[in-house]
């Protein structure tokens, strides 16, 4: 029998983390692609648009006027998904037609000033109070809110309706569903195993080194042995922290820096601005969240749709909708592809 | 206090099928959008293209000629993510690093000889070829394989590489994810209830009526309650059936006929070709599905992307990747939709 190896044999992976199973099939990148090409990202992105409801001193769709800010601003989403008032459905007649109360709120915050800059081109501390500005609405929103979800949508492909570099936070009167499903494999792994899943794996992650990307004195970024994407990855702290505020001054320095460095290499991957999903998750928040939370490792996800080039994506369509996720390329290739590039921007090595 | 109204009123929704939750907030069809724009598909496509592996007549990318076939026409993936032999990655050495072997094969089914059709636009006859073809594929790798996934990824925007009548069918040696879920939620189900869940949930969905799209002697179309895409739509036998080859001569022609509507009615929402993934979900197969399987009933599941128009798609991105789906209109204002459009394809009436 031929032994195995991971770039050549088809297998399926376990991600202890969401309880998913991922098939890996890298010997797929030989196939031809025929299929949709996307369109080129917008290149010249104007750095103030006074139309454009993100830009200092623009108008907004309910009339407000944004400030001139000058580092990163917060305001509340002009159409949220979320609002703080919602009756509730009331009780369920039927155990197969269960619905339930939602609340919540939903807040824009914008990164920069100008709009032709993205994580990537910023400083270290344009970054930096970026973090800052992460956890105090973490803070605030979780004073109230079980769950505050903080994410990115970067790039036309992923959703992205306006080009001003910024994110989005989501909070929710309802753990959504894959913070249960985390909330569940954490605690159980704790359970058995007396510590937080994730600092185990990521010091396992640092003693196999082959799906590492970056590492700093406070942080690393990997590729998840269980990655779906691509070139997918989750960044960690080394020491235990189970959410955004508890970071000290020198460990959110050093998180602007390794996201710098991340976010260089992904737009260096394919000589353009990566699109991309991130978010972060760390402890349930709110009232009830107390000290039983040890399980909980704060961490971001990175989920990028690239494959091949700066045009042509991975498609979680039909098998991926109706059976299980799969992949192209295994996750040691990718964090060595990823490892390969150079830590300063394509845009800044033109000269 | 104001009294709920789904249509007005953000909620979750829960999905009994796949143990997941959905967040409805409908109010949110009402946000002006900025962002990507699909482009329109190709109108014209040859009838036939001699250099288009999928046409009758044309080679390979394995050398082999195809045959001038007049009907369906299923085989072997050319590259597929799936292959019978792949070597076990034996034992993991640490609970956070499981992989395991994967097995299986991946085939092409053809629908048509022409490239310039598709399933809308075909005759019910020739949509009961397809049918049969299913069946039979069903039965001859559900043979050998626990898992036969039968899909179809259609239009560019799903990720289909190539614009002729097709699906395809990928068997494995291992229960993917989303079976899984539907394995242990019906299972529950049967156990606390005594019947099937999909049975009970049909029945249900025909007495309140605000759901249904179509129905017909044998089979009834709806959009799930806990529908995630915008125009989600759930296809079901009447009759308690665990899989596609026991269907009668009666069903399967009943059958044809209610997809050719349902998918003119798709087609005719935006006047465009309907992208769509969609599968069928039956009882596993193989030699370990014995007898005990009655919790499961059949069922094909549509996933739609668009959300406003030919070219405004619905984006899960961001929030849904990291959180949980969310939808911006109702599951009742979706069917109401679908109900009132015409059962004759748009492309035919314009004489
Ligand atoms: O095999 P195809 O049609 O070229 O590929 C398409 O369907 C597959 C199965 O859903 C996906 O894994 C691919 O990402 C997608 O592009
Ligand atoms: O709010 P935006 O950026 O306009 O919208 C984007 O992000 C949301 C949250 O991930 C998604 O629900 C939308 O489908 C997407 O288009």
């Amino acid at each position: 029998a031929t032994s195995f190896r991971a770039s050549e044999h088809q297998h399926i992976r376990y991600n202890p983390l969401q309880d998913e199973w991922v098939l890996v099939s890298a010997h797929r990148m030989k196939r031809p692609w025929q299929g949709q090409v996307e369109p080129p990202p917008l290149t010249t992105v104007p750095r103030h648009d006074p139309h454009n409801p993100l830009c200092p001193g623009a108008t907004r769709a309910n009339g407000e006027v944004n400030p001139d800010y000058e580092g990163t601003f917060v305001f509340d989403n002009d159409f949220p998904a979320l609002q703080p008032d919602a009756p509730s459905p009331g009780p369920s007649d039927h155990p197969l037609f269960q619905a339930e109360a939602a609340r919540g709120v939903c807040k824009v915050m914008c990164f920069h000033p100008w709009s032709d800059v993205t994580l990537p081109l910023m400083s270290v501390p344009e970054i930096r109070a970026v973090v800052d500005a992460w956890a105090s609405v973490t803070e605030e929103l979780g004073a109230q809110y079980p769950w505050v979800q903080i994410f990115e949508n970067k790039g036309a492909m992923m959703g992205c309706s306006n080009p001003h570099p910024h994110c989005q936070v989501w909070a929710s009167s309802f753990l959504p569903d894959v913070a249960q499903r985390e909330e569940r494999c954490q605690r159980a792994y704790q359970n058995q195993h007396g510590e937080p899943l994730l600092v185990e794996y990521g010091r396992q992650e640092l003693l196999r080194k082959e799906r590492l990307v970056l590492t700093s004195e406070h942080w690393l970024v990997l590729v998840p042995f269980w990655a779906v994407w691509p070139f997918q990855t989750l960044l960690l702290p080394r020491r235990h922290v189970r959410r955004l505020p508890e970071l000290t001054p020198a460990e959110r320095d050093d998180l602007s820096s390794i996201m710098k460095k991340l976010l260089t290499k992904y737009d260096n991957l394919f000589e353009t601005s990566f699109p991309y999903s991130m978010g972060w998750h760390g402890a349930p928040t709110g009232s009830e969240a107390g000290a039983n939370c040890d399980h909980w490792q704060l961490h971001a996800h990175y989920y990028p749709p690239l494959l091949r080039s700066a045009t042509v994506r991975k498609f979680m369509v039909g098998y991926e909708m109706l059976a299980q996720a799969q992949r192209d390329l295994t996750p040691e290739q990718a964090a060595e592809r990823l490892r390969a590039l150079p830590e300063v921007h394509y845009r800044l090595g033109q000269k």
